[in-house]
């Protein structure tokens, strides 16, 4: 309750005697000061980790041509809206059910959230409130989505993207979660993903792998055996989207260290931190010299790709490494981008933003890539590479393929050609600038 | 003072002794340990709703026309920056007088923070320092401000919107505000608004609604019984200002709590975010849904603004409810920003961004709501309602039309056709562009 | 490791006993929380510095005109991740050598974080954690760099650029920060600087100089003894810039209390937050006010560089004054910037983005300020200004004269004329957008 700033001065006379006799009561700041750091380090990872929400935007936003860019924007706004629905509705316990099978816990038992003023009795003190966990899970659920809308982008309706973001966020994704951070099969095998380079941005490239194919290219990509550039609309754009991912990285990975109320603890988020900045940097710089070496000229977008690269490469494991191990990582994840964006073209896999390359192929390295410095062998992460990929790769194409075998989910040729903004929406972003 | 890292290194024997006897000296963190958190509450939700200004300057400069960025542009940093020196001269002492006679405080004392390194002694132990108290508070008053520009926007002149600003945010928000959170009559009586659904965004639309009305519409908006279409000239600004505001409203509402350090204000706090970001979610997809079954095309403007009545809906009570009560109370919100946007256009009442509907009529619908949660009756509530209602609106208008006498408050028709910003600033904001 | 949030409460029953055992052995938060707190605030202050990278970048790209807008993304991305790489390999160590001669540390020492999951023994519990440091002190030295990339902007050639930002950020940065903050011959005679109004703003400030007196003018900037003004193509995107260099502040000043852990430090914390705040908007509105009054009609590129002027100010002594002097230190900062833009035209140099008025001047005033409220002398924050004005203004102009000699540092005419994007980098920002 909001409330005047001087009456508790006023009441401190009062007040003190009595506080000193709840401080006899209630627990001290050795039991409850790490349960406090820990929520808090939810609440702020998860408004940085939201905040990407905002980064994917503006990627896909200044990466798509002007024509589609208000229908980018509603699929990015809505889609986040959407998972943070779902997830409370299903989500959020089916992917933590507490003791489960191991491969599918419990549908519909929606989020239930810590009373008002929890006592310390009822809260769990070597955690976090139910709130800021819940908070934090939920954002990341969105990021899984956000990497199959860039990908699917310019040619694909709103329903049917938004519905297969319901079944995304709301089964598919905390299903196969749960397998690893639910305490399922994976984990139990002695799988390693700290913060997700496989259980969230895998995830999100294997769903938007299966829609590309099933989608298809744009109209015209592909033609006599080349591929036809698209540029983005809109750069300068593109470049803050990636900044803002950047900025809620440190959230994304700082976060999954689930606690802050050690020294050890906050010095490991500190070092998540330090490390993370290192893999994106790595990451940037590794793809702008490679396209100056390749093609020349520095490619401002693979610079772009190089640092989410780098930074979906030391999700898996942003911890352990030594800086040098960080920028190594991230500089291979840099490297990747600048091979398998082509490749891609190559299989006439049309993905509008570079999302397969950086969260799909980096996110499969950044996994492999803890070996070197986790806990984790060799086989046991390509089990779990491959399981999350088959799981999604299948789950995603029944649910494309349902999805386009009974309302469709390319729009016509001519709105393709017109641009989705005026044709399904009717509206443009851009409105008085002139199309070249 | 900034200072060698290694120094402390190299003190650390002498220094730790000396700490020792220090603690025995200086209290504990069981005693500073909640202001120290509550403090950094304040620090961290003020910066979050700082950044709501670059959230409505980048909302209501892209869903204004290009011919008007620079100035819209103008008006919001300048309105902060006005209202920064307004509440520090008169308005937070104003609007938290301490004891008062419960309608107005005292006027000219300016704000006076805590010494440099203030001692537990001499600090408000069960509060919080005056600085960071001061800090969020503040960003609160420019938050009203700027709901004004952009219902104003594309016609009024610079100048005297400024001294608008200086009185509403010097004068008029710190009286009405004081009525309750500076523990006047209203919050004698029992009205309840947890962080401002009435105190801030009501009043912000009031004052908003006023203006609009003596100002008059936009030349050739209304046209032989016609509501015209003006559309936003940039979209994905409006979007990313939209995810500003919602990110920035993790603090407005998150630090309304007023404490964290304790168990149950730290769960508090996050309980906090995980309804305000359900408000928003719940919004934006019923604005979605409504949208394209009212008009067969979803409408972004609508979707965003359908988010931001959410937002605006839950902020008179985000702690009490449920997740599910979070989600229909920002649903219902969602729904009157649909049904009133147009209602304003019947009225011949000209707001260019629809911040009426979202601050205002969501605004009121939010404070309504606090009683199928909170401890208010209806009758508070619309008590509440109607006092700041009836004092804002009719002040604002007072001073609208004093302006309107003394120096004018429109552009020349010429002006106001050929664009604000080479009329008023001489300067484009995107004078690369092409106009369409 | 991130893991099951049921884990933890299934094992309560058995934790909670452990959990006093270990807290006999391990230190309480009487020892540890001073520690954790201003290892948070490092990590916090650090990821709103970080994302002044992307403030400048939006300041930049909004300011230069459309045909320079990839070249300028490209190169405030990449100098971010240069400066991240170089100054982890030489600049930390070097930067803060701990016992040295106060003039030049040891070069080639790369920073090495604290192990993994440090023990509360082996950590420096009365200062932060090494990543915190790191992670806080890097961003400071990018926010250095990214001043130069603006001043130079529209004409510099991006490799040289680069090269020049290697050495900038992992030598000579490093070397004159040395002697203040990293305890040298400076800080022993008194020198004081809070946050870096001359260790980082001036310092970038002098290198801008020297590149920009070295590069010259862009082509037709200076014409028959006028100034052809080449207005900014995005003043949104400029605006938007400025509000996140605004954010990025409250890190940049209130992380250089270096310390949150007790009453006194984080109410220092809060004062700077409402300080630096205070300083910006004086800025802000002096400028806004003077361009009206001089020019009779307000200027919105002077009152964003007004509002970073009074940023500016303020760093170098941001504690210690009252509100009301934070206000006049910032308004001075407002007036240098009106006044100073003009002038260097008069001298031909041409800074695009008016970064040396903001950094250079600003921050020499701000420096001086110091002896209003600080404790320091007029005549050694004079000798501080001008030890890193010589050092930095000579060593910068033997590296850009070297890299003229020996790769060139601008753009061909014509490329200059066509822009670089096309020319340097084949990539347009705005492809779809007519030029006017």
């Amino acid at each position: 309750m909001k409330f005047t700033k001087f009456l508790p001065l006023a009441a401190v006379a009062l007040a003190v005697p009595t506080m000193a006799l709840a401080q006899e009561a209630t627990p001290g700041f050795d039991e409850i000061g790490p349960y406090i750091m820990t929520t808090l380090l939810f609440c702020m990872a998860g408004f940085l980790v939201f905040f990407m929400a905002a980064g994917f935007a503006m990627l896909e936003g200044g990466l798509v041509r002007s024509k589609n860019v208000t229908m980018q924007m509603t699929k990015n706004i809505s889609l986040y809206s959407v998972a943070a629905i779902m997830y409370w509705l299903i989500g959020f316990n089916l992917m933590y059910p507490g003791e489960f099978n191991g491969y599918v816990g419990s549908f519909f038992v929606p989020t239930v959230l810590d009373p008002v003023g929890v006592a310390a009795a009822d809260a769990a003190l070597d955690y976090a409130s139910i709130g800021s966990d819940f908070f934090f899970q939920l954002v990341f659920v969105a990021a899984t989505a956000s990497i199959v809308s860039g990908a699917l982008a310019e040619r694909i309706k709103l329903w049917p993207f938004l519905i297969f973001v319901v079944v995304l966020t709301g089964v598919m994704y905390p299903i196969s979660g749960s397998w690893q951070w639910g305490g399922g099969w994976l984990s139990e095998m002695g799988f390693s993903d700290f913060a997700g380079s496989t259980v969230v941005h895998s995830v999100g490239g294997w769903a938007a792998l299966a829609g590309a194919i099933i989608l298809g290219p744009r109209l015209g990509k592909y033609k006599d055996g080349k591929t036809v550039p698209m540029p983005g609309s809109n750069l300068a754009l593109a470049t803050l989207g990636t900044f803002i991912l950047w900025l809620g990285w440190f959230g994304f990975n700082g976060g999954s260290q689930l606690a802050m109320g050690t020294v050890g603890d906050v010095s490991d988020v500190s070092r998540i931190f330090a490390n993370t900045n290192m893999a994106a940097a790595a990451g940037a710089v590794t793809a702008l010299i490679l396209t100056q070496v390749l093609y020349k000229k520095p490619d401002l977008t693979m610079v772009l790709n190089g640092a989410l690269a780098g930074l979906v490469a030391i999700t898996a494991e942003p911890l352990a490494p030594t800086l040098f191990g960080a920028l190594w990582i991230g500089a291979v994840g840099g490297v990747i981008v600048v091979f398998t964006v082509p490749m891609l073209d190559k299989f006439k896999i049309d993905d509008v933003v570079g999302a397969i390359p950086v969260h799909l192929f980096a996110g499969i390295w950044g996994t492999i890539a803890v070996i070197f410095y986790g806990e984790a062998s060799l086989i046991t992460q390509l089990t779990g590479i491959i399981a999350y990929g088959a799981f999604t790769l299948i789950a995603s194409a029944i649910v494309w393929l349902i999805l386009k075998a009974v309302i469709g989910l390319r729009v016509s040729e001519e709105d393709e050609i017109a641009g989705l903004d005026m044709a399904e929406m009717g509206m443009e972003a851009y409105p008085d600038f002139t199309k070249g």
